[in-house]
């Protein structure tokens, strides 16, 4: 499919972006959340926007609510547009839970996911079983996600952890770490109670792993994809994004909106 | 259409909501609040979700605003759902302040809607009209959902005139009795200026009434879901839900989600 | 298509808003933000609700993020249905900074866009090349829409400052002149932090300029359709309506919600 590019479109205009990477991208990633789309609409995000979807997660446990069909087009036209395809981590955890971990991995190869989330946001898992799930997954040639993070309203992230956990899911196989912000981006993780993130908690984080194209920020909210953009730039890695979002989250990367358009922060 | 249960998904799963009921339910339903959904958007969501779905209300005074062949067809696409499809309750009203009532149920019955919501959100009503109307609407074979609690907002309920409210609209026919929570959930009915139930006030109703299948809270806002799930179980009714959230709500319901997923309320 | 209007819908409702114009309108327009619909999701707008739209704005500078031939379809849909479709202005500041002025205009005929919105919510901009840019729109046979008003949370509106706008913008042959609200409404032009409009300078304003019908008002949430409403009756125009509220505001503008129930402002 053509795409505008902003020079097709006004030939004089210079495209401030045009160090933007194109998919596969390995960093300036944009991550979807789906709550539960129906096919009109998913066909709908994926024909205006695909070009600048990398992930789409099927939010939560919902995946095993949809009618058979509806879920095996979902995941065939992800394929199709080149972006992955996963189930949201709480699914993986009620496996977890009820011991049918076996069977997870039995349906997510039935149906043809592209890979998995492995976080414990709502219960406890050791480290050693965390490594299993990466393993595991890894080989049968799934991707794996993973998150850092309590889902609890007011948890908070402990810097020392997150950064261990980084280190070992990389090591593991992992592709990025995302630390978790909900769907809400309110509460939890780096934000606080009316979503504003933890600057300065953030910046100790940074000063001793600064491989931005590793993490993944959850940034439901445009204020929240606002200020990661303004500071690390337009190839940070941003998700649960609202479906809706996805053409004013791009808009946003390559100042093509109030909020970002007099400059960048400093590339990744 | 076939659905994918828990238990078809992955076998080893055990089903924590095998006793929820399939349509058509006693307990359990949600009432989606449809504000103007264009044709493509409504067969999505009845292609997702419509075993998730007991009834779908035309918000305020939209009906009439529909252009006739699309109002037509969302009545009898619901129709082939086993969904109920009513208007707002503000629409009879306005019928009522200026003397049309008889046009309004004509016209109900012209369209082949399923039924309607007898309502006093906004006008003052006797106990008489009301009887009238849900007498007439039932002589009709016209389902009656009846609400109780004025829109204003900062309005308040009062428990025993909602006890009196309840016990008369359904000994007149109506199907269950709704508690006013708008479109918003915000300042009205049990909910403060942020959205938080009054559980002191609640918990003194239900000492009084506790036939929580005769009971509808319209609870648009996730954490009022989260609230009314964990209080009551997962069979609680619950309405005013926006059709962006069917799947949501039924992963919570069924503790496909973080903060359903340790347990349920009591059953109800 | 055949619409319904209340008095077809029941013969005996008279219908309040009888005096409201049909399209093309030279009071009570709606214009919606569209952040970046799917084509199936655009159909269903103009399908369900294109009596109630007068211009659609291609939020920001999403414009050349769509594939060309949904932007092509986009445009030709609107022509179709008597909507203008335009993109935001933040589109043509970035071709201002850029020195690619020309290059904008060209590419406005070359898709068939029916007009422009003139605005200077990032950038600075002289009075001489605002002229400028109103009357080369013109002279193409372009409509302009312009804008008062920084972007920048926390702007405030100078009275005589918007005034003056206001009265030049006309004379240059702009069809109307809008007040800033951002696609949020809140801590920009007229709204506070919490999007509540300051009542006592839009009255002293309001004292110097009465012409409302060359007034746009932007007004993405419903307290705040619901106070212009009441304000200035039916026929305000409203601006940065999202696409799932054209229904419930033309409920609102028709008293058919109950907000706007029981009477109106005065007529313009």
């Amino acid at each position: 499919m053509e795409m505008l590019s902003q020079l097709d479109w006004a030939p004089g205009l210079s495209d401030p972006t045009s160090n933007r990477q194109a998919k596969p991208r390995t960093c300036g990633n944009t991550m979807v959340i789906d709550k539960g789309l129906g096919l009109k609409a998913y066909e709908d995000l994926l024909d205006t926007a695909a070009a600048y979807i990398d992930v789409i997660k099927l939010g939560f446990g919902t995946s095993p609510l949809y009618p058979k069909a509806i879920l095996q087009e979902k995941i065939r036209l992800a394929s199709q547009h080149d972006i992955h395809i996963i189930p949201g981590g709480t699914f993986l955890e009620i496996a977890v839970v009820q011991g049918a971990i076996a069977d997870f991995f039995r349906s997510m190869n039935r149906f043809g996911f592209h890979g998995i989330e492995v976080s414990d946001g709502t219960i406890e898992m050791s480290r050693l079983l965390r490594n299993e799930l990466i393993t595991t997954a890894r080989d049968q040639g799934l991707r794996v996600f993973t998150e850092y993070g309590k889902k609890m309203h007011g948890s908070k992230v402990e810097i020392e952890e997150l950064l261990t956990t980084i280190h070992v899911d990389l090591e593991m196989g992992a592709e990025w770490v995302t630390v978790e912000g909900r769907e809400s981006g309110i509460g939890v993780g780096f934000y606080d109670h009316e979503g504003r993130p933890a600057v300065e908690e953030m910046d100790r984080m940074l000063k001793q792993f600064s491989k931005l194209d590793k993490m993944m920020w959850e940034a439901p909210l445009k204020s929240q994809q606002v200020f990661f953009i303004q500071k690390f730039g337009h190839s940070v890695n941003l998700g649960n994004i609202s479906p809706t979002d996805v053409l004013a989250l791009e808009a946003l990367r390559r100042g093509l909106r109030s909020d970002t358009m007099k400059g960048f922060g400093p590339s990744i």
